[in-house]
């Protein structure tokens, strides 16, 4: 059986918010998973407490509707599910103060307040993960702050938004409107209510903005990443890239030129090559193109949206957490320093093979 | 720019081992990339190093061939690059007891004595790090060993041999003989003077014991691995392959039932769709489908083989030290109990896009 037999001591979990991430987060913990045995969820914080807690048999929790009764317990780490800016980024500070290390999915956060949390948590001796704030359960966060730090990285590619890639795919599919597109993906639970963040692609450009801080240490704000609306595309653009052989994808692109300090960076619809990997991503997929100067490409894929796979790198996070409490995910000192440069969504580059990306 | 502003003091570095890798990871330590800037290499060993010591030049570095030299040294990391089996896996247990952490790119090693120095570094609270070992650049140890962990991997199915892979895609690509592909695959530097440990699977087999340890917390030996070289593949075996739309290439599969403790796992060349990302992979390339049973599929590829693409394993290795003296790599408690399911290589399953993966 898996166990991470570092864990010496019992890890006491908290976690706010009850939602969809919430719950299945909470699920995972109660199950009776061998590599759960030494991590122990302790106290639910949600609004909503009194009416919530008949969902969840767990009579070894505590709910609470009070942050100070998580601040003022005795958990390890602090798990973020509320969503949201300023409350979230004010209980993760406040988790952070009162001793606490704090795993979080929340790209919004992290993409505007990162760097200050970090720097906070540092100084604390504590940890700030954040895999699931990017890329679902595709551990991109670990690969490139980790695993390709010996790289110099200079271009990220990537599907970032797991519910406009499930739209998108629908309309290539289906040939349908938006609208029953958007309808479908809320039906298969990759869409909230409300998904113009999704489709303008100001999710995709919060989470690009993580990474470059990753990639190319860049504080880069997520409102300076131009956005192109993907909201607009149709079934006859689909048909129309279909002749070229190619296809539509959201793409979040950025390409940091080390020389020329200047970074560019932008999200839109383009359309991708049939054979590429971005092609291949179907549903709420992720995937992305990682180049290094050194290593060359590094390509991954993986379940972008869904709560189960949020849950799994959120679980990751707090299994690392448990097995070192001493570690703190890397934190590049950030520039802001650079020219940012706007792009006109004009593309001549190369993605493993030949790829046609042209804005749509 | 880019540092690990969490790297506090100097880290110093012993290299042991100055042959293609080692050269390697010795020119990316003195080149001046800011992220190295608490890094210094200060030894290197090598049996000739008196002849060596010419082609570097790096006056701060101290050249010995005595291990004593360096296990005496105030050095805080050694990297292992001597390669072999013996030597290597006692110079490793030496430096972690004379307090050192260790960065080895050696799978036979951490095959064959993996689990022993994981215990022993944890004693000595120090870490034994080894992405390079598996996947070149592709940082697979990572992904499996700590950005899934809060999954339940249940199948593994790679290309683990670069060099394997070279030379399949060549006769793919040119319609030559498996003698030709070789001996491009040589002058291209993907493959040393005897292939016959990467063809004959015995290579892809140690890399694929050391995930199994990481995703399932089984201890395989390597040799209880199924084997089938592909040194007999034939440029008629990919035209009949292609006849199917499929081509060919090594495989390494692992697939752990828990609810009858039975691993299956096996390293042979088979007949892969042409639409799936290992059919996508050439040359040296890697690629690995893994799956699990909340995150379901995650993928991932990138350089498998080149001196560049494991130094930067290497590196990012020694940064994750640097910046952490107190972490150690997750060691699983392995278990021996377990049924080992031989395989007639009949496979029926699907990856990604359906594809068609028949012993050839």
């Amino acid at each position: 059986m898996r166990e991470t037999n570092s864990v010496s001591s019992r890890c006491r979990v908290a976690l706010l918010g009850f939602g969809t991430v919430g719950s299945a987060v909470a699920r995972r913990f109660l199950s009776s998973e061998p590599f759960l045995s030494k991590i122990h969820l302790t106290h639910i914080l949600d609004r909503r407490a009194g009416e919530k807690r008949a969902s969840l048999r767990a009579e070894s929790v505590a709910w609470t509707s009070s942050i100070d009764d998580v601040l003022h317990s005795d958990v390890d780490v602090v798990v973020e599910a509320i969503g949201g800016l300023a409350t979230a980024a004010d209980w993760i500070r406040a988790a952070l103060l009162s001793g606490k290390s704090v795993v979080t999915a929340n790209k919004q956060v992290i993409a505007h307040h990162g760097a200050d949390l970090q720097t906070l948590a540092a100084r604390q001796g504590r940890q700030l993960r954040f895999e699931a704030a990017v890329g679902g359960a595709m551990p991109i966060v670990r690969a490139i702050g980790d695993g390709l730090a010996g790289d110099r990285i200079t271009r990220i590619v990537a599907i970032l938004n797991g519910t406009t890639n499930a739209v998108l795919s629908r309309i290539e599919a289906g040939g349908c409107a938006m609208d029953e597109a958007v309808r479908d993906a809320r039906e298969r639970g990759y869409a909230e209510a409300d998904v113009s963040a999704d489709l303008d692609g100001h999710d995709a450009s919060a989470k690009l903005a993580i990474l470059c801080g990753l990639a190319f240490g860049l504080r880069v704000d997520p409102s300076q990443i131009s956005v192109r609306t993907a909201g607009a595309v149709s079934a006859s653009d689909f048909a129309r890239a279909g002749r070229r052989g190619a296809t539509i994808r959201q793409i979040a692109f950025a390409d940091y030129d080390r020389a020329a300090s200047t970074l560019t960076a932008w999200v839109a619809p383009v359309e991708v090559d049939c054979a590429s990997i971005f092609a291949r991503a179907k549903g709420p997929q992720n995937a992305a193109l990682i180049t290094g100067a050194h290593g060359g490409e590094i390509g991954m894929f993986g379940a972008g949206a869904g709560d189960d796979a949020t849950a799994v790198s959120v679980l990751s996070d707090v299994a690392a957490i448990a097995r070192d409490k001493a570690a703190i995910v890397p934190a590049p000192n950030l520039t802001s320093d650079f020219k940012f440069q706007s792009s006109d969504f004009k593309l001549d580059f190369r993605v493993e093979s030949p790829v046609l990306l042209e804005a749509v």
